[in-house]
């Protein structure tokens, strides 16, 4: 990917090129990579996702394509606009500046934000820099606290002086610069609920930490965020979700990247993290069937597609996971161990598991 | 509502009685207020909702009664114990904790979260003290920055100086200390990547004031940090929600309460909030009716029930809003602002709407 500032040389670049086809009386065309499963590959010696070589042609002159083609330049007029004048939109913002009746029709640009979304991750991949360098911003979400020192906008923050709250974590990281890290792992939760017991519980403070959460999946703020906290401070990073095929998801997300983000991989995806737990194993060992949770259709069809990526696939202990799972028929969440006690979660069952190293790659 | 540290002191009591019922052979009962409908009123004077003096006995020998009469004491039992070992728990962790076979049966005694919220909720009227006061929280969500230096579990938080992140609101901020307000008012939003724009615009800088933000409903903590910044400190709040009948929802908990949370009313509601935007004016005044999407069926319903809220019956203001906001039949989201310049709503329409004290009561 590309450093900053030169995603506006990029778009200047790709704006010349479309300028000399019109004058050579050429079709204007832009080069797409093409993002469809077939062109994607799990790179088993890198262990993330990967998009493959081939590309499309999109034509200004061509019924099939000009919509699109149109959409592309638009939201790469915009994302050029945001970078002149240094200004971050979400998603939502882009679509409304796009959003816009071409003059002397009825024909708008895009109608739904899924075309100004698609334009965008057709822009990643035309100037291969991240949204988040295209000054394009997801939502914002997620908590963090442990002894780190950043700086951002000026200001030096200490995520260890922050009250019960913690520092909110932005939808973009790309310019925050560490300081000082002293802390050594990293635990990243599912629930904001468990980060607040593990916060009020020292925990970070006690084991030298850091304690990261969103609410759900984990937005792209919060992934790099991870990812940069992992490859320039080699911290280990430690997953703690729900046992259930949507806590394994969010995991395997975290860990290879997703198929509608596999161009991003490289910059997403954390190979290093470990699945910390709830394993099927910590039902048994915790004994924690007593609150199984009966798992739903929808949940068992997710638990049969999880098997079968790739990365899964060929993985012993996780096929015995799942194995176990479907043979459990249920879920467990994470809270399930206040039943043993209020911070039995942060004095016995987290230590534990990290004194043992029990975890799954 | 009673203050911190007495909780315990009411549960205890609370249990003292039970005990003598026990012993002079009574039937062990407890006085519940009754919160359905017919025992909630709204006061038209304070201008929140407010819950009856109708109460209901709880015995524990009455087939109908012994489950919930349990499940009470058992609640009880969890609060006390949080209070004696200065921990929170969640909503979710109390249910586990509460969750377990009554020894020689098969009954539990609960066997879904609904039963324990009830019981809480029951909890905090028998004793007058909120979930917070009883160590019960809900979720946590939100960020906020501005002019304000709190101290919160030893650290002094300035929540100026905290990059693009801001600070992360936790769910229970009852033992927060305001060191130093010097922001001039609050604009309280329904959408974390709007706060994100004002945030890059440095609004609550050139301006002078909070931005808080959760994503979506407001949580418990974001209520309470509103509610305590205005009574304490006097500072106007002004509610930032799309045109839509949901926004006008969440500002309507805001300000007067909520049915579910009518015991609270007085904890939460915040009667002098004042809704800034988006109005069926804005839409005329910033021509926004290009961005009209259009109300799907559920909107239009709850659009009808609002309208008849008793504190917007007789608004004759509020009755014009209803009935342009029909006559639209559409949306408009805060991000079509967009549409009109990146920084269009901090450079132009917050200010100018402030200015002019454009509000709805």
């Amino acid at each position: 990917m590309k450093q900053k500032n030169s995603a506006t040389a990029v778009i200047e670049e790709i704006g010349k090129k479309l300028v000399e086809d019109v004058e050579k009386g050429r079709n204007p065309n832009l080069d797409v990579p093409v993002r469809n499963l077939a062109n994607i590959t799990f790179d088993a010696k890198t262990r993330i996702l990967k998009l493959g070589n081939k590309t499309a042609k999109r034509f200004f002159f061509n019924v099939g394509h000009t919509k699109k083609f149109v959409q592309t330049l638009e939201v790469a007029k915009i994302a050029k606009n945001l970078l002149e004048v240094q200004k971050h939109a979400s998603l939502r913002d882009v679509f409304y500046m796009a959003k816009r009746t071409i003059p002397n029709t009825k024909i708008n640009i895009v109608d739904e934000q899924a075309e100004t979304d698609k334009a965008i991750e057709d822009l990643e991949l035309i100037t291969d820099s991240s949204r988040e360098l295209l000054h394009i911003n997801a939502n914002k979400m997620g908590s963090v606290a442990g002894r780190v020192v950043i700086e951002d906008q000026g200001d030096l923050i200490d995520w260890s002086k922050l009250g019960s709250g913690g520092w909110s974590i932005p939808s973009n990281v790309e310019n925050i610069k560490f300081r000082k890290v002293t802390a050594n792992y990293i635990i990243y939760m599912e629930k904001a609920a468990v980060w607040e017991r593990l916060h009020e519980d020292k925990f970070w403070d006690k084991n030298n930490c850091i304690i990261m959460s969103s609410q759900g999946q984990s937005t792209r703020g919060i992934r790099r965020l991870l990812q940069r906290l992992s490859s320039e401070h080699k911290l280990p990073i430690y997953v703690l979700t729900d046992l259930d095929p949507y806590g394994l998801y969010i995991y395997s997300v975290i860990k290879f990247g997703s198929i509608s983000l596999a161009h991003m991989a490289s910059e997403l995806a954390i190979p290093s993290v470990r699945f910390l737990g709830i394993t099927t194993d910590d039902v048994n060992n915790y004994d924690l069937k007593k609150h199984f949770i009966k798992l739903k259709d929808i949940d068992l069809a997710r638990l049969k597609q999880i098997k079968e990526y790739k990365w899964f696939k060929n993985s012993g202990p996780w096929q015995r996971q799942f194995r176990m799972m479907k043979d459990f028929n249920s879920k467990v969440e994470i809270q399930a161990l206040s039943s043993k006690g209020i911070t039995f979660i942060s004095d016995k069952y987290l230590p534990e598991k990290i004194r043992k190293k029990d975890f799954l790659e």
